[in-house]
C-alpha cells in the first residue's frame, strides 16, 4: 500500500515539531563553540528522526535515504527520501526559505513528495493525482506557466558562487538573457516554479535528499526538471528545472554548450 | 501631537488591503503589454494612496515623501516617508521578502519607522520607546545582537550586481572574510538585524524611501545605519547597517579605503 496526503502531513507536522521551535531560537551556530548547542544541526537531525520513526512503523519494509542518519534498504522497491532541512543557511539567518523535503521513489523514480515550509505555513504536495499547494492563501491545485521564452523568465539560483569556469559561463549567459534573476532561494525556489510565479532554476552540485521531494511537486504541476544532460533528476548532481518546454529547451542548450 | 502605534498599525492595515490580494496574483509583469494590468505597479501606489490618505486626514500639516505620489511639504517640521512596496522583485516573483516601508521624520531626522510584511504577518516598529516585533511567534522587543568581529558576521546584501570598481572590491573583501553571506533580501534583511538574527547589510543606490522606514527600527534595537561616509542614512545612498560597534567600525574601515 502506497502512503496518502494524510500521512505525509503527519510527517510534516513531525517535522515541525522540531524544526521551527529552533528557527529564529536567538542561539544559531555562533554559539556552538562556546555553548555546545547548534539549532540547526539539532532540528536537522531531530526532525528527520521523527519522520524515520513514523515510516518506520507504518512501512517496515520501504527503505530511506536520509541526510543525517543514513541510508537503509536503498534496494528496496520503495525508497523514502529526506531532507529535514534544505537551506541551513537560510535557516541560521531566520529567512523562511527553508523546507523540509520530502519523497517517495519507487524503483527509484520520485513519485510523491512534499516541500513544508512552517514558518509561512506553506505545504507543497505532489502525488499522481497532482500537485496541490496549501497556506495563508487557502488550498489550490499547482500549475507551472509558460512564459513562452527565455527572455520573459524569471530565473532562480541559490548562489552564483554555486558555478566555477564553464559552468559559470554558461550559468551567466543564460543570467544575461533571462528577465530577471535572483539569488537566495534555496528549495522554495522550486515551491514558486511549481505555483507558476517564476519559470526557471539552476542549480549544481545537488545531493539526492535535495531534489527527492521537489521532483514530483514540479512534475506533476505540469514543469521539467532534469540534470543538464537532461536526464533524470533523482540522483542531483547539476539540476535545471523550467515551468515550460520552451524555456527548458532554450536554458538547455546554453547549459550544453 | 506625535502618531503612535495604533496609527502605524492603521496605515500598515490600510497598505496590507492594496498590496496582499495581488501578491501571487498570478499575473505579474509579464502580463502588462498585453493585458494593461500589473499588480506590482498597481498594488504599489494604490498602497501609497491608501496611507497618504489616512496621514492627510489626521495630520494635515506633516509633509510627505513618497515613492509613486511625489513630494509634499519636505520643508515642515514632520516629514512621511512612504515605500509601499519596497523590493518589487522579490514581489514580482513571489518571495516575502518584499515590505511596506513607513517612517516619520522630525527636522530630517528619522524618529519613527515600521517595515510590514503581510504575506508572514510580520511586523517591526520602532518609536522613542524602542523597537517592536510582533509576528507568528508574538510580540517581543528587538535587539540587534554583537557577534563580537567581522569573522563571525553574518551578511545581508540585495544582490552583489549593485556594486561597481572599487565598491565592489570593498564589498567582495568584506564578503570575505564574514562567516556566511546571502543574498536576495531586500529590506527584509534590515528587520532581521534589527531582530538579532543576522550582523550586517551593506547596499547601495538607496533612495530616502529606501531607508526612511527602515532607520528607527535598527537605531531603536540597538544597532547602527549610516552611510558608508558614516554619516546620518536619512538621504539614502551607500548604507551600512551593523547589529554592533564593533562588526561596524570593522566592516566600515574596509568601506573606506
Amino acid at each position: 500500500m502506497l502512503p496518502d496526503r494524510t500521512f505525509f502531513n503527519r510527517l510534516a507536522e513531525a517535522a515541525k515539531a522540531e524544526t521551527l521551535p529552533r528557527f529564529r531560537s536567538g542561539l544559531d551556530v555562533t554559539n556552538k563553540l562556546s555553548s555546545g548547542f547548534d539549532p540547526v544541526t539539532e532540528g536537522d537531525k531531530a526532525a528527520e528522526a521523527a519522520i524515520r520513526k513514523l515510516i518506520e512503523e507504518r512501512f517496515p519494509d520501504h527503505g530511506i535515504l536520509g541526510e543525517e542518519h543514513g541510508n537503509v534498504g536503498l534496494d528496496r522497491d520503495y525508497v523514502w527520501v529526506i531532507d529535514p532541512i534544505d537551506g541551513t543557511r537560510a535557516f541560521i539567518s531566520g529567512v523562511p526559505v527553508w523546507g523540509t523535503l520530502i519523497g517517495l521513489q519507487k524503483n527509484g523514480r520520485a513519485i510523491m513528495g512534499m516541500i513544508e515550509q512552517p514558518f509561512t505555513g506553506e505545504r507543497y504536495f505532489a502525488d499522481q493525482n497532482g500537485s496541490i499547494y496549501s497556506g495563508p492563501e487557502g488550498e489550490r491545485r499547482l500549475k507551472t506557466r509558460d512564459c513562452g521564452m527565455l527572455s520573459k523568465a524569471i530565473l532562480f539560483t541559490t548562489s552564483p558562487h554555486l558555478f566555477t569556469g564553464f559552468e559559470m559561463e554558461r550559468y551567466r549567459e543564460i543570467e544575461s538573457q533571462v528577465r530577471l534573476f535572483r539569488y537566495g532561494t534555496d528549495c522554495y525556489a522550486y515551491a514558486l516554479l511549481a505555483a507558476g510565479h517564476v519559470d526557471l532554476v539552476i542549480e549544481n552540485g545537488l545531493k539526492p535528499y535535495d531534489v527527492g521531494g521537489i521532483i514530483p511537486v514540479i512534475e506533476n504541476a505540469g514543469g521539467i526538471i532534469t540534470t543538464w544532460e537532461g536526464g533524470r533528476p533523482e540522483n542531483g548532481g547539476s539540476i535545471i528545472a523550467a515551468g515550460s518546454r520552451a524555456v527548458y529547451d532554450q536554458a538547455l542548450a546554453i547549459l550544453q554548450r
